[in-house]
């Protein structure tokens, strides 16, 4: 049984803001200049979730039809879109993380990992900010 | 000489909220659905700019490289990239307009219109708010 | 109240087979080559509509968000989506007509245009094979 | 019978320079800034060709799926692919038109027009430097 | 000498259908839904394959211009395009294997690696049924 | 501290011409084709550079804002954008390297490689001559 990767991507529409509350609001603005406005600006992302493993022999998948669809909408769509991601999304609440491209990948991994089935891998979670702006994570050797 | 028609694209990262502040949260919600979250959410926005006139024989432009820059710089990205756009753009304060798509295109429309040199006329503004979705204006008849 | 038009798009994964019952076998495939192969060949559609109309005061729309999706979803996605259009779906049975991008537009003008709201206009159709071949449609003058 | 109106878009790689023979260096630099270049540069175009008429009852197209392509690749691919616009295309020799995408929409609009059938107008042509900067041409009233 | 790799992309249209045969109609369509209707749906597939190898001192390539695009040629277009891969495809027939993104990425890979000249490794074959949904297959280690 | 990877990407216009002046004409026209024409031709360029390491505690970031943008201004966009890189660009003046998407790969990144800060890797650098063939490069192993 060969080994093949199977990827699906879903957008979601978010507001965030680049905000460190240790330090000064002129460190803050040194650091991440406009991305730190005091009302956040927003993207629509885009996020790739890669799983891998064999391809059942009765249905040449690596993972269910609907497996694929119900994983990325209640762990992706269901808590990120149409959010502001520091006030919304307890993970990134004012004090933590700064919700960027790399900080989501993590966050994703970790709740998409814990969602899939026996026997499916999970290879890498891509947020793109925009087409020429993305993060890719591989979770931890 | 013949006339033609230029389109140049911007993208501009914002934030909105869809809130009618004269509706109850119950009403807002039934209209806007999740676009109405207290916080807001964002985009991507893509803004195309489309103007024509002749093409002029020393050049074979409709308008100059430089102001073709120079003017969705001043008046896209400047105004509204890395913006909230309910809380930082004058236009769209709570209790005056909801920040749609389509009240978008018609807001550039009003500032590039302006600055036009002579002889070159606005004939569309679109705004998308993803490949998927967009407005667009071409002025009052 | 400034005019302005909002266009959605949706996919659809349809097959379909260029192929015209009255013709011999010979002028079909001379007409159309392997678009006439016998089991048909399919595409990932993807169909744009565009509809105008005074911006409303109250949420600066042309339609309001719910409406954008339920006519897109019950006139197009359930009509066309994983269909074979020659085979399942009414209009395009054999002996009918062929289901070109051309025909689509036409099919999808007169489903949509039956279930717009008052006050709201259907302004174009669009239909793509693929990003490099589309057809549209206008309506009738 | 419908009238719709079908699009086919075709890329071409090709150089070229933008530079007034009859002006100064200096000139050409202000106005031109780096696309006035000596040895020029370059972009994958993408040239988008519309036609419309009456769809045909027998095929439901505007036109045959074999012209839609002979035209495009006779008079777009083989004029202008994998050329320096300025040195090998006769139209745009130094010292006659600056090979703009304004201009090369009228160019092509010449050769195409040239060759449709009876009954298939030209409605448009456009020409794309790349996704974010185009020019249109509607032939003249 | 470096090594280096290279990406080519064709695209094909076909029909496929999810149905296995050892099942009832009720397990096919538990299993694969809309995705199992009798008549079969369609796609605008992309193929990407990647082949690595030294980049070439007298050309600076890792793989001949002519030679990238008669393989894929021969082994996806002539195979593949205008298809219904379940009865035009015999690696496909009934009975076999469903022709899912996965198994075409697999099916792919055999054709094209026994082409490939010497000292030109296979190193990825992705088939993307859509933007949003693609395989990815790297052999067998 | 999880490490990630980060893609930026930018556009550049240039003109080249695939030529080995060691090789006779009818060599060089049989090996490259129409990419050896006499002027050179030209591409929309799209060059991504991804970047490794781990995720900073206090930004969330692999490499701070500021230097994303200002690496590849520097060493892409200055060096390459509008360019004949054949007779401007100095690694590749006639008689050394075929400006190819390969060869540009390996070019960007002995210059990114030079300007990354302490403790980011420089994982791939990818060329596109357009979205259907590009090249990538990993470095030397």
């Amino acid at each position: 049984m060969p080994k093949a990767h199977l990827t699906r991507a879903v957008k979601f529409s978010a507001a965030h803001r680049y905000h460190n509350p240790m330090w000064s609001p002129e460190r803050n603005e040194q650091e991440f200049g406009a991305c730190t406005n005091e009302h956040g600006h927003g993207h629509t992302y885009r996020c790739l979730v890669t799983v891998g493993g064999p391809v059942a022999e009765d249905t040449s998948m690596v993972i269910s039809v609907g497996q694929r669809y119900d994983i990325l909408g209640q762990e992706v769509t269901q808590r990120l879109d149409h959010k502001h991601l520091n006030l919304d999304v307890p993970d990134f609440n004012y004090g933590k993380t700064v919700p960027t491209a790399e900080a989501l990948a993590v966050y994703i991994w970790d709740k998409v990992a814990a969602q899939l089935p026996n026997g499916v891998a999970l290879d890498r979670v891509r947020v793109e900010e925009n087409s020429d702006l993305f993060a890719d994570y591989y979770g931890t050797p």
